[in-house]
């Protein structure tokens, strides 16, 4: 068996390797850019190892894994526009770098070319992979514009923002891991099994995000601790804080997020505070762990080796536990 | 025989018809905002004609017709961003109606869907269709980079700019019909001619386009004369007047191309006048009946019925000598 280490390793350099020898540069260069930068890769690493665990060789599946990781990248580039952000993994942005319609046209030319890697697949297979690919990529855009919306919205409720999140970040790793159960040719119940369990721990996984935003280790966790704060972004802990807030606590978390004019550190610990007093740390917490729970219930039901089993299990854990 | 003049309204009843019942309204209401505003839809009307010559009905391709408008009005919005146009077909753009942000991620929803209009199709031919979709959306990309790449430039050459119009608009005239008769499963040489027949016939379409721009009758043109000379865009009849004329034209036509200050008519009479007395005019003439030959060559040696190379024949004519 290869461990998700293995493939890690195996992702990045093939990543690495790809070639894109198409013309013109201005168009492709943005391309070659954003997939040199990296990135944690966790989605195709999911699909090989999936296509393993349902008795398919991984190198039958690097084609779908690619074309996850090129959808992913397509999708940062352009939610980069749209969030007006200058530093993707530490490096600029491409429309920061370029410019913003080299950005939208380049991410066009990105998501296209992450359709064309299926077309390695017989008719059979490309179907189900683009019907999957293409159901996943249209509720990525329905999630950004969910989380759009919410900008300019005072009401956010806390099913809503699952929701969200759960477009926008959990029902592409539950694709990831499908696609290679769909390359591996396996039933559909194993299918919607992998499916589920990868959407859950998706879900998780970006409570764990919005957490670290607020409470990562400064010195570990490698950007700005309390960007999102900073934004006045209403994810799970703002949302949930006002939910449980007293007058005052309420009437203050509203204040600091309808200000971008303060002191930044004063802002991000007042707003921390509220997150603590109110308990919305230990509700997030515990959000974090029902989802991971539910994951990890669905893998102990398939019918898989054991081996498998294992490594997905510990591979959760160590993303629930991670400090970046 | 259904006439393209029947498929027009097919067409038109169909597009109107589409229910596209999708959350949240944010993310849909602009696709069917430019769905609504109609425009000439061409490209499905020869999708639903072509399936007709090689023997299937046209109702089997209606799915193919609606992925290529799609396709279509998802390049208008992101086009229209890029050229910063605040028009489109007499009404406002999709940015400027709402905002960039919403242009960009509609637009992405709308290039989703139109692949998703192909699963209705068998595995096999959806993999043909898709993969011909693909290819050829690349392509526009690449066209409209090309034409991006233009602004800035002083030298490019006939040929490139051939290239260019022949990415950004042929292709997905030639793919059109193609999908046709990939849906009527016909032979690999039918499903060359075809394209290339649309092929050629887009590029002239194009170029009877650049010609009208600025010698259009603006009576019955609908849209501001001069427009593309306005915009120092190079065209085909900028490129040949520059090459066809004498030191003191060269000049003056440079002199207009980098200027936006001057008086709108002043301007636009100057340049046509140029364009006329290096006889670009005519040049450009000669070549859109080169290529409208070139196009009813391979129409004439096709093996379909005459009554459809008859209508084929017909419809070619009417674009190049179309006023509008």
């Amino acid at each position: 068996m290869n461990t998700i280490s293995d493939y890690k390793a195996i992702i990045a350099e093939h990543i690495h390797q790809l070639k894109i020898d198409k013309k013109p540069d201005e168009l492709y260069n943005p391309i070659k850019y954003i997939l040199s930068l990296g990135g944690k890769q966790l989605r195709p690493v999911l699909t090989l190892f999936s296509a393993e665990i349902f008795g398919s060789s991984y190198q039958k599946a690097i084609y779908a894994a690619t074309a996850i990781e090129l959808f992913h990248n397509f999708s940062l580039i352009h939610d980069d526009i749209m969030d007006d952000a200058p530093l993707r993994r530490g490096n600029k942005t491409v429309h920061e770098k370029w410019s913003v319609n080299t950005g939208i046209l380049s991410g066009d030319a990105m998501l296209i070319l992450a359709y064309q890697f299926f077309e390695n697949y017989e008719p059979f297979i490309f179907k189900e992979l683009a019907k999957l690919f293409s159901k996943t990529a249209l509720e990525v855009c329905e999630g950004q514009q969910l989380d759009i919306n919410f900008e300019t919205r005072n009401d956010v409720q806390i099913e809503e923002y699952i929701k969200m999140i759960d477009y926008k970040t959990a029902v592409l790793v539950g694709a990831a891991l499908e696609m290679g159960a769909i390359v591996a040719q396996t039933s559909k119940e194993n299918r919607e099994m992998i499916y589920d369990f990868g959407r859950y721990l998706g879900i998780a996984y970006q409570l764990q995000d919005d957490y670290l935003d607020a409470f990562g280790d400064p010195e570990i966790f490698g950007k700005q601790i309390g960007g999102d704060i900073l934004e006045n972004k209403k994810t799970y802990l703002y949302i949930k804080a006002l939910e449980l807030s007293n007058v005052d606590q309420e009437q203050e978390l509203r204040t600091w997020f309808s200000d971008n004019e303060s002191e930044e550190n004063k802002k991000i610990t007042a707003v921390k505070n509220i997150f603590e007093d109110t308990k919305a740390t230990e509700k997030i917490q515990t959000l974090i762990q029902k989802y991971t729970d539910k994951s990890l219930k669905i893998l102990d039901a398939m019918q898989i080796e054991e081996i498998y089993k294992s490594e997905l299990r510990q591979f959760s854990l160590d993303l629930m536990n991670r400090v970046v």
